[in-house]
């Protein structure tokens, strides 16, 4: 008893917040790596200040622009409030990295030999009220609603420039990714691609399955390059930019 | 016309997160000066980094001891997510400081001569949707809950020391603060004063009014010195101390 009332001591800290109205607007937005928050107790996982401030522990620039995307878009975000180095809410408690022990360039300290308790633990105290937030929002959404997860990735991963600025990516259902590709092709401001720099074989569509095509709704999964978004300023531009693609692709989609 | 769409265009981004489950708990908890956040359109309102991050255009500490209570008490907690320099949401377009400018030692250039209509603005872009968000999250409330507001004050105000480390607010309805205090006296771990470093005549007991007494709820607003809170580890530890302060003061009024 000692040992779990320690655990729920350690992630004593909101796991999710929410921005907007929860029943409007035709959308409901997902931004799971929104912050690189960890809590005091876990002692900072043993990481480096550096670290801890990297896109090992968050989706830089992803939240500013989700939010931007909230408002352009009226409808609701769910942002994650706990760093993915703690538990990763874009991965269910069997993925080997929901509690990652390396990361591209860190090893995490405290992440390394965790009981299975202790795993258990960081699931239920951040995983579980994520993904029931989520749930509770799309229940309050009026009629059909279009399920959008916002992530951020770097301009260079293992020593290798990426090229792609935006990807759009699915589970089994990409109607809405190939719809969002389209529009870009047609504006021809952005170098998009269709899953990438990740697709579903690499584990990151959780959410979508979980939330988006569990209840049969279109859903996309974007991907910015992280320089392109890592000002407000620069956030503020791509939201705007990725909310005129999104109206568009669900006209196209549902006309 | 063009006037209009520059101002939605500036302020273009959300007013308030919701931390928590509207309709859980007993506690509806309100932080209107969590965040610094100046819209990148807004141009740094003309202010200096220093005083972007200063106390003027925030309550350091209290959006994470807040969010630790959201935990603790089981409450939704509703947060601003632009600076009080921007527009202070605990105060009426008729305030003469909802938009200030000038704060203790910053002069706000940014604010400075500003038209009716842009005031006008920040109050339809800011003030509105931060207390249409409170008014939801109340009217999600199962039953009789008390409304807290939480704040920071500087332990230096017009280069004097202040003594007190927690004040009680109130409006014109005094019970909670009075067993608040009471509670402390019991305690004394904290130097707790009621009405202080400010009270209801300095105007600060807006949103308590609006919120809590025209609902007949029972209230407080919670002031805390913010060096005892600008860490997120002494935020939490604040938050635990505060959390139990609350539970049996609200046992003390309600039995």
């Amino acid at each position: 008893m000692a040992r779990i009332e320690q655990h729920i001591d350690t992630w004593g800290w909101p796991a999710a917040a929410v921005y907007g109205q929860p029943g409007q607007g035709g959308f409901v937005l997902v931004c799971e790596h929104a912050s690189s928050f960890i809590p005091p107790n876990a002692d900072g996982l043993g990481l480096s200040a550096a670290a801890k401030l990297s896109h090992a522990a968050w989706d830089i620039g992803a939240l500013d622009m989700a939010k931007r995307l909230s408002v352009r878009l009226k409808s609701p975000l769910i942002a994650g409030e706990i760093s993915r180095l703690v538990y990763d809410c874009n991965r269910p408690l069997e993925a080997p990295d929901c509690i990652p022990a390396r990361s591209e360039i860190y090893d995490v300290p405290g992440n390394k030999d965790l009981s299975a308790a202790s795993r258990q633990s960081r699931f239920d105290h951040i995983h579980t009220p994520f993904h029931d937030t989520v749930t509770r929002v799309l229940d309050a959404a009026v009629g059909e609603v279009i399920l959008v997860t916002i992530h951020s990735f770097t301009p260079v991963y293992n020593d290798l420039p990426r090229v792609t600025e935006l990807g759009y990516l699915s589970h089994s259902d990409d109607r809405l990714a190939r719809a969002c590709l389209t529009q870009e092709q047609e504006r021809g401001r952005m170098k998009a691609a269709l899953d990438e720099p990740y697709s579903a074989t690499d584990g990151v569509t959780y959410s979508l399955q979980k939330h988006g095509e569990a209840r049969g709704l279109l859903n996309v999964m974007i991907e910015v390059r992280n320089d392109l978004i890592d000002t407000p300023h620069k956030a503020q531009a791509m939201g705007d930019h990725l909310a005129a693609t999104l109206i568009a692709a669900q006209k196209e989609v549902t006309s």
